[in-house]
């Protein structure tokens, strides 16, 4: 806060309850409390947050931003607040501005293949009006079930199916997006091809509420593949063996729509977690699935994953054992933050790196002494790798920060990305100039400071 | 020209030799006469074109930029020339910059499923060398056989295959461009997933030259699909009924790599330049293309046709048949050139407007007595009117204009955009307004402004 400020905080409320005057506006410090961190990342929120609140229409998010500009506010734009880089939580004396309420599905169409949303629509929402008409939304993140279409543009969500079906930059057509001075503007179209305009549909894709509100989004529905889909699972030695089984799988043209793989230290953590005895395969886990099965397609796959060392291989037609096999990646993650306090990393690298990649990250922990379980969505060489320590211990320990700067930079060492699909939020906008360089970093900021002059919106996130 | 210019047009050349030592220049008459205009634009190049510049590398393009910074030159990027829509022709007293002899593949990786490329390369090159290694390059324009990556990446090139695959921006993972000022920037990675910084590999992407210039690209390769493909023909009493059975064929999950529509006017057409008799079947006629069939999908398919109207079916998985099927589409271009003049048209509308955007045209033609030749890409609302008048008339007439009006207006009231894939060059651009509004049109032109502040990259095309 300002020295001398100009105005009360109850005159800046009171403004804000005239010009929003649809919204829920908190102003309590309990509710305040309850907003200032999303869950997921690093509890990093401000305390000095000034209202939490859930806009119900275009003309509350104009109030808000003209509020804003009147007494240079800080924005902070949320949806589900489940950003695993403390994107969205609470920044200096600002408002969160959240789009939750904002949550019709506005239109679902098999005939244009598309569906247009407001911002805190629930993907897996979305993905279910979807299939009520043959068709389906591809980014599933593993958020699927919480988070919503907002905050996936926002973060430019990927998820499991993106090595088959694209991340959410692929679905975006269109949006709808409020800037900072208040003017709403309609980007893009509902159509599959478009060769217009200049590309500001992606500029904002991935921009982390920092460019202007998300009000609307047009996105890209697929058909339900035609057959039967098979989900299976083998193991592998190593996971250099299961890397260069799954490039053999991407290369041989059958499309899986899943390669998930998990390393041993996370068997050993879902045995722990679940009384299973997965790890007493050792080595790696490689689960896949194929949602356009033929026999003809199947039996390649079965030929090239048993050529390239793939052990007890298992695959399935039945629903409900496909159902369990999927399950084991999602259980992953409770069983692994059972053992601690934890941060979730998110890198990815060139495929042909990833087996490189996970083989650093071991012997990181080994060097370091940190507890790390890494699963990566193999066929896109995205690498999660999750650190954990005593939960009796609240700071992030030295060693673990170590092992995250030393895993940043292996990662770009190897032509990848220090966030695959998780954005940058609070915890990575130290790293532009590293991974992007001087002269994109500063390009970065001049485009900030064209949609953004007042540098109202999620400041300090993404770029800063 | 300026009325009393500061330096003589020999002093110019003298300073541009000097600064991009390895170019070829050319100053001649003669030479800048056959680069005037591109070939399948509407001729309007501009005669006072100053040099014709094939660089070499980054450091002759940094020369010629540095060389129009200094006397205020227009600089015209171009690659192969192809434009449709003029948006590589010569320019006020300006210099073309081809980067056509930049023309290497730098990298093309099974393992990584990417090829790294300059901008000079053809699409067919590109693409012969994936398949080389079990790939392909998906993005397919009409150009194909000699278009080059930079000029598809300049123009966001779409092609047959977008239906399953996507257009160029959906194959582009980096960029490196050189800006105005001559610093090159490296741009997106070569991960197929990205979530650090703004998405500025796609807001060049599509910017035809007037951002910047493309010195290198990364794109994905996909691995050619296992199993037989098969190609097919059949005819629809009428379009309306083709674009149902397009809707349906799309909405069973069969993921056709193709979906062509010729409407009646151009099987005639095709039916004179080839001696053949397909518009004896009436109405218009459907391509398509599996690339991945087996016999159950081949089934659903043939299923579908038959339930919506599909007439004489005849479907293929004999190469040679296939190739003949194929060689339709590509023959229908000089077969319907051969009438007369013409502009080919290209506009996108939501997938269940184009029958009813193909039906408006037909009734332009009809109404304002136009020979008008319709084809599209049915399977992406992606339509592409011929319109065609005598040979003998130099002038576009003023009824084509009228034609063409019309169209574009109808495009955008279903929805849809005036460029599904052919961008917008010099012969679009003054309906930005039109087809994006006034805000986005300013923010266009901000971009514009901050990235080339002196507006030399291709002014007056795309946004002016």
């Amino acid at each position: 806060m300002a020295y001398f400020p100009a105005y009360t905080d109850e005159e800046i409320i009171t403004f804000l309850k005239a010009q929003a005057p649809h919204a829920a506006i908190a102003t309590d410090k309990t509710t305040l409390a309850q907003h200032q961190s999303g869950q997921y990342g690093l509890g990093a929120g401000d305390s000095a947050l000034l209202a939490y609140v859930e806009v119900a229409d275009v003309a509350d998010i104009q109030g808000v931003l003209k509020t804003a500009r009147q007494f240079h506010l800080p924005v902070i734009p949320q949806t589900t607040a489940t950003s695993t880089v403390s994107g969205s939580d609470a920044l200096g004396h600002g408002i969160i501005l959240s789009t939750r309420r904002m949550n019709k599905i506005i239109d679902v169409s098999r005939e244009d293949q598309v569906a247009v949303v407001q911002p805190g629509v629930v993907n897996q929402d979305l993905d279910a009006a979807a299939r009520k008409v043959g068709m389906f939304y591809a980014p599933d993140p593993g958020s699927k079930a919480m988070s919503a279409i907002g905050g996936n543009v926002a973060t430019n969500a990927g998820g499991m199916s993106t090595v088959k079906y694209g991340a959410t930059w692929d679905a975006v057509l269109g949006l709808k997006v409020v800037l900072a001075d208040g003017r709403e503007l309609t980007l893009g179209h509902r159509t599959l091809k478009q060769a217009f305009g200049y590309n500001l549909t992606q500029l904002f894709v991935g921009s982390e509420g920092t460019l202007g509100i998300i009000t609307e989004i047009t996105v890209k529905l697929m058909p339900i593949p035609f057959g039967q889909p098979i989900t299976g699972v083998a193991y592998f030695p190593d996971m250099k063996t299961l890397g260069t089984a799954v490039t053999e799988v991407r290369a041989a043209g059958v499309y899986p729509a899943m390669l998930e793989a998990l390393d041993s230290a996370t068997l050993q953590a879902l045995d722990q977690y679940e009384g299973t005895n997965y790890a007493q395969n050792n080595g790696a886990m490689l689960i896949l699935r194929l949602d356009t099965g033929d026999q003809a397609i199947l039996q390649k796959l079965k030929a090239i994953l048993a050529q390239f060392g793939a052990q007890n291989l298992q695959v399935t037609s039945v629903p409900d054992e496909q159902a369990k096999l999927l399950k084991l990646r999602q259980d992953m993650l409770p069983a692994v933050f059972a053992n601690g306090n934890h941060v979730m990393e998110d890198m990815a690298v060139p495929l042909s790196k990833m087996a490189q990649m996970m083989a650093y990250i071991s012997e990181i922990a080994k060097k370091l002494d940190v507890q790390i379980y890494t699963a990566g969505h193999a066929g896109d060489g995205n690498v999660h790798p999750t650190l954990v320590w005593p939960k009796a211990q609240k700071e992030v320990p030295d060693k673990v920060v170590r092992a995250l700067r030393l895993m940043f930079r292996e990662a770009l060492r190897l032509g990848g990305t220090i966030s695959g699909e998780h954005a940058v939020g609070l915890l990575k906008n130290q790293w532009n100039n590293e991974e992007l360089g001087p002269d994109v970093d500063q390009l970065q900021h001049q485009i900030k400071s064209l949609l953004d002059p007042m540098h109202l919106l999620n400041p300090g996130r993404k770029i800063d």
